[in-house]
Order: structure tokens, then sequence, then C-alpha cells
């Protein structure tokens, strides 16, 4: 397809669409003659991504590029690929390690870990952004006096790996490798604010069940 | 207790707490000397739930204003009151109806909540900010040309429910009306950024058992 249906189909300005050619986020087209490239299916859903992660995950070109850098690298095994392509998205802060809170947190973090027995995300552990970000948001509960009761914690990450499994499932749908790496880079930026959309509004159904409107 | 006490207690600066009470975000103590005030308990807990909303939160002094008169309204039915409490922090913004594909993320959206049989949230549709959240969601996701299978839907939504669940019965477990409102509007803002984080070490977790590190 000509640049013009390719705009047409993605939703996407031309002049966006060559900024993004001139920034490298998009591979170029088939050149047909000097003035004309031709695009195909796969430039459309590459464009796709690049406009979710732009538009919807909000994150600076530079960041984009590295994502992109993951996703593209075939040399990877799937579960490195995925990881890398995910870690490069924005992440928590790194936790003050000197605090006493963040202490007791990454207490609180390693024994869940082990009593779900997650044995792989413990091998992760000191290059995870995601066990990062836990313990972050267990320190600021901590230091708020609020200590979690294991049970509780081990509860919402059942659920929260129920969530990952329909993920995954849901990736495994894709038949290219590109696809699934694509789709589980897609999948945070995009389902994360959906799935916090449905706790709200659990959080409201449940209210009402329990205490009524009135 | 004095106020070096609620200091170091909260570990919130002197300085910052005299800034909350200019800004009403906490009340004055009890005066027992023209240079001395008294604290007590309720006083260090609205100070932590303030540091939370804005250190963690992010949230604008305003918008915290707005929040704790909503949670100190006691007028209100416990759902009514959580709710107007939970519904001033921040939104997604108002999805422009007269795209089409925010018309099609409605339908979406109703189907998925006559599917659920969440009738109290079907009532709220018109004024409920996790409704609009989740049709902004679902209209960046159609955009992109993901159309959700809607038992997939159904399976993420019933999660979330498992997760208000817990929210619901922990917020119970505080004694008083105004403790349940406060840590109802804690948990939105704390407990967030840990199920994001669990979903995420999840997926790292199942994606390593699906396809190793190798």
């Amino acid at each position: 397809m000509r640049l013009a249906e390719l705009s047409e189909r993605s939703g996407v300005p031309i002049a966006t669409i060559k900024y993004y050619l001139r920034e490298g986020l998009l591979s170029p087209g088939r050149q047909i003659n000097a003035r004309t490239a031709e695009y195909d299916e796969e430039h459309l859903r590459r464009l796709r991504l690049v406009r979710a992660l732009i538009q919807v995950g909000r994150l600076p070109v530079a960041t984009v590029r590295e994502v992109l850098g993951h996703v593209d690298d075939d040399g990877l095994p799937r579960t490195i690929r995925m990881g890398a392509a995910l870690w490069a998205l924005p992440q928590a802060p790194e936790p003050d390690e000197d605090d006493e809170h963040v202490r007791g947190a990454h207490e609180t973090a390693d024994r869940l870990l082990a009593d779900l027995g997650w044995t792989n995300a413990q091998a992760l552990v000191t290059i995870s952004p995601a066990y990062r970000s836990l313990v972050v948001a267990l320190a600021a509960l901590r230091r708020l006096g609020y200590d979690w009761d294991p049970q509780l914690l081990l509860s919402y990450a059942r659920l929260m790996h129920g969530a990952a499994v329909l993920d995954l499932d849901f990736v495994e749908t894709h038949a290219s490798e590109a696809e699934k790496v694509e789709t589980a880079v897609l999948g945070a930026v995009l389902v994360e604010p959906m799935l916090q959309a449905l706790h709200r509004l659990a959080q409201e159904e449940e209210s009402a069940r329990r205490y009524g409107f009135a």
C-alpha cells in the first residue's frame, strides 16, 4: 500500500508517519520509484504499536526506540525478549535501600514470592523492575503504618497471576514470534488501564451490593 | 501529643505539618496555651492519609481538600461517601462521544456489565468515572484494531471483582466509619500500584514457566 493508504488504515496522519520514519521507529517502505514507497501489513502493525506507545502509553520517542529494539531482537529467546521489551517501559524509581521501610518491604516481598512458589520470579529479583515496583509500593504502605497481612497479599498475588495467565494465553493466539512480543508490550501499556478501570467498577458494584445506595 | 511528637510518629517534617494546617488539610490541635497545641491519634491518621495522597498519589492540594471533604461528610451513606471521595481522585479524560471507537467501546462495556450482572454498576454508568475510564481504555484498544473477545473481558472483570471483594473485606476490618472511608481512598491510591507490580511479576513468572529462560 502507499503512504496515503497506510495513513488512512492506521488513522495516523501522513506527517506523523513521516516523522516516525525519520526517527527510525518505522522501517522504510520498499522504494518503487524516486518518489513512491510501498508499505505492507507489517508496517501497519508496527505503526499501530508505535502509536499506542506514544499516544496511550505517553512514552518518549527514545524509550519507544529502545522497546522496539528489543521487540525486533530475534536472537533472544522469548522470555528474555519480552522481558527486555517490557523492562524498557517506564518503571518505579529505585527504592532507597537505606530506608527501614524499604528493608521491611523487601522482607515482605521475598516471603510472598516464597509462599507463592514463584521460583522464576525469585531468580529475577536483583534485576526485575516489577519486583522493584512491588518493593516501592509495599514501602509506601509501611511508611503509612500499613503492614500487610501476608494472607491478603497472597490472595491479591494469586488474582494477578490469573490475569497473567489470561494475558499469555492471548499472546499465544498470535502466530508469529514478532506479533507475540508486540502483543505483550501492547498489553502492558493498554491492558493495565483497563484492569484498573475494571477494578474500580468492581469496587462500586461490590460496595453497592454490601451497603446499598441508601 | 505535641507537634514534635506528631512529626516524629508520622515522619512528616514540622514545617510540612504547619503547611497542611494552614491549607486546612489537617484540623487544628486543641490549644492548651498561646504557643502550644495538643494533637491526637485522629490527627496522626489524617496526616498519614494526606501524606499518602500528596506524596504517593501526587494529588494537588485542592484535590486533596476535595477528597477529604467527602471523607468527612458523615451525613452521606457509606457507598455514596466512598464513591464521592474516590470520584474526586484524578480520572480518565471525558471520551469523545462522536468517535466511532468510543461508541463501539460503550457497546462492549455495556454488554460486559450485563453479562456480569453488575446491576449496581449499570445504574451508575452515566456518572461513574470508572465506567468512563473503561470506555477510554476499550476505545484505545479498538483504535489499534484490537476488538476484545467478550469472554476474555469477562474473565478479567471477574478477577478484578475478586480484588474488590478483598479490598472491601479489608476496609471492613476498620472500626469507625471515618476509618473505613479513609482506607478505601488509601486503597485506591496505594493498592493499585501494588496490584500493577504483582501483575507484572506474575507475567514474568508465567512467561518463564511456559518458555523458560533459554
